[in-house]
């Protein structure tokens, strides 16, 4: 990006990439209506649309609540990968977060406990992202679409119908890609 | 930036640009250390320059308590100005808020008080300002340095002695310029 660094600019979402955040959906699905934590995730439907109509709204609720951001398991392998990528890329991590008030100090504190190792200067919460960057890892294809760098499309259930997007499952296959 | 949009991107600061935090600041100062409201602010100095040195980290004290960006005057025109130039641009509110934790939720209740018709999209709390667009406008020139686009450079004390950058001393200099 910057003619007197050769470090392409790498920017990573959170929610279901660096975050497991369907867990937290399901765990409080599970502690809140009893639904199975292993229900079956229908490819190419986010989780609500798996559940009976009467949820339909409460992933919002969820999601809007003061501390649903803050206890979400980090992906396997995310933290040891992302610290490894930071030799080769200036990593920003960017997260759509603007949308949902009550997560912005939620996810600040989540980065500070298990991404200690990224700088304030280098977290972003966005509405759009119109970031400019190099290469972008996200689960969504509204944020991807139009980046005009790389993208990689990382694995949700919710998009495991999308084609045309370079792909990747896990952190391993990240790593095997730009590492 | 979009083949099938032609409104540019316009990018806004908050601080010394759309909100009046000098005038925060100088009213703490007079409220706790009898500090004039009026002090002399020497051309290309910080606020904090020019007060007393034992003061010298007060205003970052000021800067990290809950509430500092709640109340903030809005500078004179901004409002209006701003959303005139929605009927042109693509306009982004972009605060490089994510130094200051506290000032996230603030900053997010000031923005729906004062100006309700940035829709949430439009909204980005970053580190560096690395975001895609066509103009900046800001006060500082670390955010304007390395953006491609067109800079206008936000006239405030602390700035007045840079040049090589087009300048606007008001919302109306702004105003006149992009309208």
């Amino acid at each position: 990006m910057n003619a007197n660094d050769e470090k392409p600019r790498l920017i990573i979402d959170m929610d279901e990439v660096l975050a497991d955040t369907l867990h937290k959906f399901l765990f409080l699905y599970n502690r809140d209506y009893g639904i199975r934590m292993d229900i079956h995730q229908e490819p190419g439907k986010e989780l609500h649309e798996n559940l009976p109509e009467h949820l339909n709204g409460q992933w919002e609720i969820y999601a809007h609540q003061k501390g649903f951001f803050r206890d979400i398991p980090p992906m396997p392998g995310a933290i040891e990968i992302v610290k490894a990528l930071q030799a080769r890329y200036h990593v920003y991590i960017v997260s759509a977060a603007i949308e949902f008030r009550n997560s912005l100090e939620d996810k600040l504190d989540w980065l500070a406990e298990h991404f200690p190792f990224i700088p304030w200067t280098n977290i972003a919460f966005t509405g759009d992202k119109i970031i400019a960057a190099d290469i972008m890892i996200d689960d969504r294809i509204k944020n991807l679409a139009h980046f005009p760098g790389r993208k990689l499309l990382f694995s949700s259930p919710h998009n495991l119908l999308i084609t045309g997007y370079e792909r990747v499952n896990n952190w391993q296959e990240v790593a095997k890609l730009l590492l």
